[in-house]
């Protein structure tokens, strides 16, 4: 359940407050080289920094290696990596169990788990976790790179409709509240070829570890809905030779569920945070009754603006699987 | 590859002109009555009846139920449904080899298997094996509606941007051209609670097998893409009740990967036929250069229109397997 | 739960007395050869032919390919192979119901399947279905072959104690019982590396595989239970080699779990065929009180004289499944 | 690889001279007490604590709770446990890598990782790893009694085929070498109808769980081996009554892979420890030749001393994932 991968396989575990959040990745040719260096770009990446609209709660998220790593490379075992949980104020949600928070998890998690889940801060379904896959994103990144030539990149396209991110942004502040977003990933260098015929198509994959990252709503590959309303001689791409290029790419770079040799291409819909600084009203479950609710804290106005990283980090890892499986990595680095 | 699920299971084999296309399912609970009666009308539904944009093709898709029923019931061990194909004109498919149809998977399958695949309309990455998929939705649908009082049900919402349908379908009639569409799945009856958390989110199943359907270019829930445009607190559904119930539904049913209570609602983007009678351009492998492409024989001019029932199986099937996770259907009818 | 192997996998189905048995196989190479001559020593062996201790049922168990073979090779999707069943006298056993036969499944089934399953000559449990396991073990075989000059070669060891089968077998026939045996397996041809860490060691998967056998009771690799009783100076196996090679083979090819480049051998017990001449007592449900039982009809001596083809088949299907993993095995034949 | 269950999963890392092992536990019911003391028991016996025959290194070993437990009890998320490893001296192995121990998988784990894994101690294939086992045996066994009221309970059988141990180390030690032995579990409580037919049959689960612990060699179910030399109407179990209670209990419990309601009974063959006092020789692969070899530091005499607490660890974890299939524990405790 918390498992994802085939043969290169993640684990994630961890919650939002309590001693720490981390992942175990199996299945990491031996050899890789792999330093805390590696991780920082992008830990800073999914923190945001100190770029606006995001939370300025320091997390300080050195990753912390606890198996698999030996004289700075990996040996072939598990690589178990964690986060501990820093500044955390518990004390915040314990008051307020009895008042799920709107939009967030509080109120399936309790049914789910009968009030055994750790509630503190959305808990095991805490965004928090993301943290561990951006990890676990790194070494896969690493492999794709090291041995495919293969780039993985995430990028902003618009923030509550505006491709002026600037703009997005300012219309959630001047609106007081928090707001959506559209993120696109692209990714380059990937052979003609990988991903299996149905349930494990390369959109299948992708889409299955997308849509576990909390607060996404919708994938689309190559044109995606547009596809809706194209005629077929309008979205067939003509190839144009033996490798495969094609002259257009509504495809997205995927045919039939397998890679064709063209850039491969996905766009997600973010939703606006949960959390956001507008008043709202949501059930009392002492009282039976609805009642005003105002979160507490501050949160990011917008938490598309972390989704890059994070969606490079689950694509990556799809893609390491996969590639993988078609034995396009080896099992031994330097072979 | 070829299977999904966890502890309901479907594994699917065959090709599109070869002896058969079929599906074994592994995990129905014993007892629950199965005749070939239950099968017709999804079987007419996906074959498109005479309705208009479908292919005429006689396929008289009978099952041939060839292990795990007994008596009319089944019996708890895998149930396997057959297939055959009739009626398919090889000869049509074997003059071609050298030339990939623009949109299909001719292309990518030659690399990945090296020339071996089965290239005959489409072999394996046929939509002919979407016949299977619907066999073991009428299974799973079936399981659905015993135990849980759950409905599935999908509906054609818009046909090359066309909420009218006719006039969708004329419009690709008058273009001569093939046309896309968007097709709604809607799931009443789910109780709090079901799906799992990260990978395993109820979002993250239904996209794997949804988006393994051929021709699927993306999927959204609840109000999927234009949740990136909207603030938090429009977005947010605020709960009324102890039973989960929101005002609105924004959230599709589904919070944190878990189903709340509320109806769960997605939509994919289906692509337009690849198949269109325009004509087109694409590789020739002999001389390696692009020629002109015209389709032969008569194909679906709107391949939308048999996607409902293709819908609604798959996602009868990802559901089967997560209440069973949830140990909310029995491993015996009748109990 | 029908279902096996990580990259090669294998789905078994079908009932004793039911329409067919068969299996699914997905991950087979594209290109390997496969004709029904291929099968045919295989099934014969285990047929039993006109060996003594044997039941004469005519079977004409021949293969019929459903999907996954287009001219005479595989084609990279799943083969599916089915074996229809004849000559079964059902009526024989649905008089029986009642009386759960000693030493069989039909009591258990019973409870599990809430009565639910077909219980004609064991259903879904019976060994008739090691057919398909043969079909797949046929495959399986001619992959490691292919790829990588493996053998797999089971032979008895022991019937009822006697390494002389033909006085193990008079044991039998005289005291109107039937009897148990011993059975080995040698892998030849395996290189050093083959098995991963822990949960997927070669002495766990094989041992998986071989127990879901029915009548097997037991399996030791190596030295097996006589290691028990060494000194660790007497079992240790020195190195001789940079191949690995080693002076002694107590081992059994497999060091942490892991194949050391030396032959794998392992044996298993097999029990006596529960279906004994010999006069017995069951339960009758209807009475709730236990009383005599006969067994009707004809029935192998001594189940054993079965299992060498079967051992193989399963064998051979873990190793093609570690090979994968391994990347020993190419996804194309003739690359 | 180094996971294992379908339901109720663990995920295993670590070496046994890094920075720690442990074990992520995904599936425990939500609301299960879990505390430090639950765990001191098992970890002291699998120490052997001052028991003649296993090693005096003190390793300290108490669990440290990552994640999934909140105010003492599971949260229904991954509970990750860890165990550091302290008063290791690395420094001995190092001299030694050219020198692969026999034995030990030294030479298969250089083969297999391209000489990158950790080879201090035995790294990853280590028997420090079945510390991780032992907690989520805990976790397992507590579970399994708290929800079946099943009882699972390992104990020596013979030591170098003396029943009376204290005479089988003696054996031992005056031999200066070590020694192997036999180990037993028996498990109470289990209803009518747990495991699945073909793969997942108990004997497979249970094969494949207890094949993964080092210096397994061999493993039997009810009469084992010695039902080969059986006759059918000796072997055969009369059942007696509808609770399924047979007379006998030659099947270990089990028939047709399924529980029959009788005490689950299978023993194992253990190796006697490959780190003996006695002089070896073996490969140096410096020089290419073999030269004699002798044991540094302190060793056990006969690793089977430890086993029973590791045989009911893994047994424990299997039975607790097929309970939960059969849907015989539920996901909330309490309810």
């Amino acid at each position: 359940m918390n498992s994802f991968g085939r043969i290169f396989r993640i684990s994630i575990f961890g919650e939002s407050h309590g001693e720490s959040v981390g992942i175990s990745i199996d299945g990491c040719p031996a050899g890789l080289p792999l330093t805390m260096e590696d991780f920082l770009v992008d830990l800073e990446r999914r923190r945001g920094g100190n770029q606006k609209g995001t939370t300025p709660r320091k997390e300080d998220d050195l990753p912390i290696f606890k198996s698999g790593i030996f004289n700075g490379k990996s040996t072939g075992a598990p690589i178990t990596i964690l986060f501990e949980n820093k500044n955390t104020r518990s004390t915040d949600y314990e008051k307020q169990r009895a008042v799920p928070r709107p939009g967030h998890a509080d109120f399936v998690a309790t049914e789910k788990f009968g009030g055994h889940e750790d509630y503190r801060g959305g808990g095991h379904f805490s965004g928090r976790l993301t943290v561990a896959l951006v990890a676990a994103g790194v070494v896969s990144k690493k492999i794709l790179r090291s041995f495919n030539g293969v780039e993985v990149k995430g990028s902003i396209l618009e923030i509550g409709g505006e491709p002026d991110l600037e703009k997005g942004l300012q219309r959630a502040i001047d609106a007081k509240d928090s707001i959506g977003g559209i993120v696109e990933c692209r990714v380059t260098g990937l052979p003609v070829g990988v991903g299996e015929p149905f349930f494990d198509s390369v959109e299948s994959q992708i889409s299955h570890a997308v849509l576990s990252i909390p607060a996404i709503r919708g994938i689309e590959f190559g044109t995606g809905f547009a596809a809706a309303r194209m005629f077929g001689s309008e979205h067939n791409d003509a190839i144009e030779n033996t490798d495969g290029k094609t002259k257009t790419n509504h495809a997205g770079g995927i045919v039939g569920g397998i890679t064709n040799g063209n850039e491969v291409v996905f766009r997600v819909a973010v939703k606006p945070t949960s959390s956001t600084p507008k008043e709202q009203e949501t059930l009392n479950r002492a009282t039976g009754l609805m009642e005003p609710f105002s979160v507490k804290g501050r949160h990011d106005l917008c938490i598309a603006l972390r989704v890059p990283v994070v969606l490079e980090a689950v694509t990556a890892i799809v893609l390491a699987d996969l590639l993988m499986l078609e034995q396009r990595i080896p099992r031994i680095a330097g072979r």
